[in-house]
């Protein structure tokens, strides 16, 4: 591998420990703090990312970009790299729509860059087993060997430069969209009247259900705001493969109303209040 | 209990062993065969339920009309019954929104019956714990009375009229979607190229997944010509509480487009099959 600098935009909770994993390689892992906010800043510095302040020395000493962001920001961030005539590999591995990912691919080709599609399902890298990046594009197992020696588990999948984002989209079509879809369904019953006699029921015949409505609330909920853009992306994959997109427009929907959420883990959104949030305050509905 | 005579309107795959579960309290258990199919008819016959041919001597002769129908006929089936001025308990046990129940249990009162709502939940009943019947309204443990020495458990779960369809359609909201939305994202999967790796992931870290596609080409695309219309029942009450009603709306989508499966059980549509019909003949849409 003749990878020297790689830089990470930007380290959010994912991103940074993307960063960490290419790290584990021998590169050294840049970013840059320019208009970031004061925690991604603390969270770089406690990764050991070093911190070359702005977009244009990004480009300048990168041989490959990692772009992990949220999904209504990856084309906007592809075409500010583009304008700076970025050479190096750029990987995309926001969850956006094929669609989405081609269009980043072309701004980032006419730049005169290599793109490499990625698509990262799991959670966080903090152990071995947990994550998955998926990777898509002639140069793709180049940068998975970036990973080799790290907790993240890197897979070059063909050079279809739109796989890894299908597959990532396809992934997420049923976590995301099924998290949305069990909250709603408690709202509904508790609005019913009828959400004890529907736990009893789960309890007989859907044991997962309640835990999965719990797990949702806790773990949805604070991420609803970006989950918004990620639905309507997933939605137009469906759309433009002829099938119904109404499923994740309405998770959109759902996470919409969910936004006040944002961040707030702690401590972490119970049912009750995800349903009191989706009906609005009590005076207002009486 | 003073019932001699339970009607069965009409004795479908689950209608028939509900039927034959009443008929365990040693009640006559009668139908009507007028403008019912031949297979309805051998299906009747082998439960040995009584036919007394059309509705008037139905409405004459029995103290329960228990209503198991396909939902867009229940409230149809529901003002026949009320023009023939029937006096009895009225048993909607049909995936109805609460709206329609309401709608159903008014015509059947100004009628002067006595309304109580149901819904089943689980599969035809062959033998113990696999179906539950809830019922809710005033009269609902005469009814739940009914079936307390057969395998079908049925439970009154209150006084209101529309809490049993509230808590079937809160219940199906989940199993049917779901079963709609798993074949819509492994159709998206194919269509992108990416099944394979979806199938690899998915068997790491959602190791259900792809049985229950498999299990829901196999059981849900032959029934999909009746939840056309549940699933329209239940947006409709996700909207009426203020909720998003496009999960279900797509899945009612979804399902009309596998309505050519009707009854094709033998031998079960594979998600190939699935697939290939949701994206029509190739020829179309090379």
């Amino acid at each position: 591998m003749n990878f020297k600098t790689v830089a990470l935009l930007h380290p959010g909770n994912m991103g940074v420990t993307i960063g960490t994993a290419a790290a584990t390689s021998g590169v050294r892992v840049i970013w840059a703090s320019r208009q970031r906010s004061k925690a991604t800043q603390e969270r770089a510095k406690q990764a050991g990312l070093a911190d070359v302040e702005n977009l244009t020395n990004v480009v300048r000493t990168s041989d490959v970009i990692l772009s992990v962001c949220p999904p209504h920001a990856a084309l906007e961030l592809a075409r500010s790299v583009a304008e700076h005539n970025f050479k190096g590999i750029y990987v995309d591995a926001n969850a956006v729509a094929r669609a989405t990912a081609e269009q980043i691919g072309e701004t980032i080709s006419q730049g005169g860059a290599s793109f490499v599609d990625g698509g990262i399902i799991g959670s966080p890298v903090k152990r071995a087993g947990t994550t998955r990046l998926y990777l898509s594009g002639v140069r793709a197992p180049e940068v998975a060997e970036l990973f080799s020696a790290s907790m993240l588990d890197a897979r070059a999948i063909g050079e279809d430069p739109g796989a890894a984002s299908a597959l990532k989209i396809v992934y997420a079509a049923w976590t995301k969209c099924t998290d949305a879809l069990v909250l709603a369904i408690r709202a509904l019953a508790t609005r019913e009247g009828v959400d004890k006699a529907l736990l009893d029921e789960w309890t007989l015949s859907q044991p997962d259900l309640e835990r999965k409505s719990i797990r949702a609330a806790a773990m949805a909920a604070p991420k609803a705001w970006r989950y918004v853009g990620e639905m309507r992306e997933i939605a137009a994959a469906f759309e433009s493969s002829g099938l119904p997109a109404g499923f994740h427009n309405a998770a959109a929907d759902f996470y919409e109303r969910l936004v006040p959420f944002k961040d707030r883990t702690d401590p972490a959104p119970t049912v009750a209040a995800v349903i009191d949030t989706l009906r609005g305050s009590p005076e207002k509905h009486r």
